[in-house]
């Protein structure tokens, strides 16, 4: 008989991971706080879309549905636009020719993965809150949000994945030796929206991810399917400027004219956006162990919620599920040693994405309006391009390049960091980058092995 | 008509807390979740006797309960006494002569504490565990332990009070922008005891701590006012060795004749005590903020618990109680602005005495048998005797100079730090540690102004 599996939460990750485990002949059922998304609007605070790139695609195709995702629903961004104060644009292309990160609607992919996930029988309960986690048995006790009716099941292996406010981890922080950190980082967001244009077609460039970079602060935006984009303002709480000081749309307003008017020139609703949508906030999850007992299990933002300037919340969880398959293929149901393994596994990758993910945000908000910084990306680019073995762009490891670890991407940007500190630190350097001289001294200062993918 | 504070945790810093605020005519109730333990045995899982040192003297001083305090229940510890493999002695004074930490028992002092706040008229409630706080009312709602009968109280203030796993902090990490984390070391500890001497004496030096540093590990023992010493083995839970490792009495028993021949010979119940005590966990907690729409806040180790290597744990909890008083001296009931300070204020020297508590457990376990170490120890003795006031050990600032915030002895010591990192390193140190050419050395690289309290 097929062992049971309770998972919480129908979130993406929740959903792909009933796919996988569906696929491998386990009974699976969702337990999901919310209503049925497919049926109701989804409630604010969350991200309207995001970006879809190749660890998210690869954890996909492994189930057949990357493809899928990509044709029905993804517009492919190949390259970052930068709009300055005064509305000059800039490029940064992602990586090489046709890579591309792409935007996807949270709730038309999570609606597709839940009917994945029911197509291959797994049944999803909506409006069940956990209560309760007993980590023995295992099992999870259940209150319906609407009658309060209470519940109970007792499945053979629990995996957490509701959330970066996961009930499963909330109730595991209660047992001994459980660490845990919740980190709020100073800055939130609220999203705004630029709509189609009269046609239906896109008001900006539609294949890109625009950003306005303004040190401290940023604003950036997404294409939608529908010729919008959405804008999200990345914002200190306090401070000056921050969201309380903007405390009326006035001000609001007027700090948009001076610092993003060509943005603000499209926003036809920017007033009553400014007043009703919340300002969310963002938080950096870690803990550790993952798993409890070769029963319970915790995976994506339930055991690493990250901020989204890598654009990898999803795409690390969805890695997770990929890795967790590989290693029951490896395992079996031989649950101990296969848990232990994916905790340490990845672990350390969460850990670094998490890092990563921090620093990209200072420089999309900052260094994407520095010429050296700039003309850095620009040196490794070309240097990449012409010895591919000898160097890939961090964002490349990151972002295009599924087979290397977040872990090791990390590590070798590090390196990659020594390298440029010393070639940016070249006389003339603004002058001379495109030198033979500058590649020579690349090419001393990096090892044989290369830091690359 | 006073204000109504309610209290969570009738421990060491909610009773003194209640003391402070009833002394100030506040209208005080302390909700402790526990029975009452002058009644009882306390339960396992809490260390028997504390280190009171000077920040903790001053907070009782405060309330007049110092003297009473030392008089009553406190063993004066001058100095560290160092146990080798062999049993060979070497002795560390703590301070100046006369200055001493004092071994007290946490439930004799903690008996006096819940005493003193019903003297002042503070009404204590046990068995009462605080299941929810209603952060706007606010409100407190309670569970009776025994009769599962609830209650809710409607103070103009509530303290949380309630340790390292605070009821009201919890509620706290639920509400939004609340940066929350708790770590658990590697290592745990279990406790152990060297009995009284036939004739009621002590079969040790009484007036010192005892110390067996191991360099991953440690066995310290503090005398209680019985004649016996209260020995803890400070030691990591996996590894080897380790807890997981000595599996059976014997395997502890064999490793006990090892490493701590000494100690063992004295411990008449070891099998037992070994068999029967708990390993118990160590935990840092850090959070912020400590307060909330200036009607809520947390204090002692509900904000900040640390581990016990710096004997700062009621040190410090203590400390807070007073720095609170102090701001109620300042601000008046304006509870807005005082709870502002008050958190702005200790916070950092929270996150000083957990950085420095760690830091000690390094020095205890490992460089208090290093011979480097002990010559730099003696170098700063000499120097600070002769310039007190250009130099104050590091840990006298945190153990005997209450006017120094943990903060600032924190940024001492690391100037300090590379002062003797080079004194460390000149020639010869060790034939001429006490020649004028070092002590000109320091002169120099030390300012005008001194590493003092």
């Amino acid at each position: 008989m097929a062992e049971k599996i309770a998972i919480t939460g129908a979130g993406l990750v929740g959903s792909l991971l009933g796919v996988y485990l569906a696929k491998r002949n386990f009974d699976v059922s969702i337990y999901e706080r919310r209503p049925d998304a497919r049926k109701t609007q989804l409630a604010g605070g969350r991200s309207i879309n995001l970006a879809l790139s190749d660890r998210g695609l690869e954890a996909l195709a492994r189930v057949g549905l990357a493809d899928k995702v990509l044709r029905e629903m993804a517009i492919p961004m190949y390259r970052r636009v930068m709009h300055d104060q005064e509305g000059n644009l800039t490029y940064q292309p992602y990586g090489k020719d046709g890579q591309a990160i792409n935007s996807v609607s949270r709730s038309g992919l999570n609606a597709l993965l839940m009917d994945q996930a029911e197509e291959h029988g797994v049944e999803i309960h909506f409006e069940q809150a956990c209560a309760e986690v007993d980590f023995e048995q295992p099992a999870l006790h259940f209150e319906n949000v609407l009658s309060g009716e209470k519940s109970t099941v007792k499945p053979h292996r629990i995996f957490g994945a509701d959330g970066a406010f996961s009930a499963v981890r909330g109730a595991l922080q209660k047992t001994d030796r459980f660490s845990y950190s919740q980190h709020y980082i100073e800055h939130g967001y609220k999203e705004l929206t630029i709509p189609p244009a009269k046609d239906g077609g896109f008001l900006m460039e539609k294949n890109a991810l625009h950003i306005w970079p303004r040190g401290n602060y940023m604003l950036i935006a997404l294409p939608n399917p529908d010729g919008s984009f959405t804008c999200t303002l990345f914002f200190p709480y306090e401070g000056d400027p921050s969201f309380s000081s903007l405390d009326s749309t006035e001000k609001a307003r007027s700090f948009f004219k001076e610092q993003f008017a060509d943005a603000l020139a499209l926003m036809s609703d920017f007033d009553q956006e400014w007043e009703e949508n919340p300002n969310s906030s963002l938080v950096i999850i870690r803990c550790y162990p993952w798993t409890k007992n070769g029963k319970v299990a915790l995976i994506g933002d339930a055991s690493h919620a990250i901020v989204p300037f890598y654009g990898q919340g999803m795409n690390s969880g969805f890695e997770d599920c990929l890795v967790f398959d590989q290693l029951l293929e490896k395992h079996g149901t031989n649950w101990e040693p296969l848990f232990e393994e994916y905790q340490q596994l990845r672990k350390p990758d969460g850990d670094a994405i998490a890092d990563l993910a921090m620093r990209n945000f200072v420089e999309m908000r900052d260094l994407t309006g520095d010429a050296d910084f700039l003309l850095q990306k620009k040196i490794e680019a070309r240097f990449a391009e012409k010895y591919p073995e000898r160097w890939t762009p961090l964002y490349s490891l990151v972002t295009f390049s599924a087979q290397t670890r977040y872990s090791e991407a990390q590590a070798l940007g590090q390196k990659q960091d020594e390298v440029m500190a010393q070639i940016m630190a070249m006389p003339n350097i603004h002058e001379k980058w495109d030198s033979a001289e500058v590649e020579t001294k690349m090419l001393e200062l990096i090892p044989e092995q290369g830091f690359s993918a």
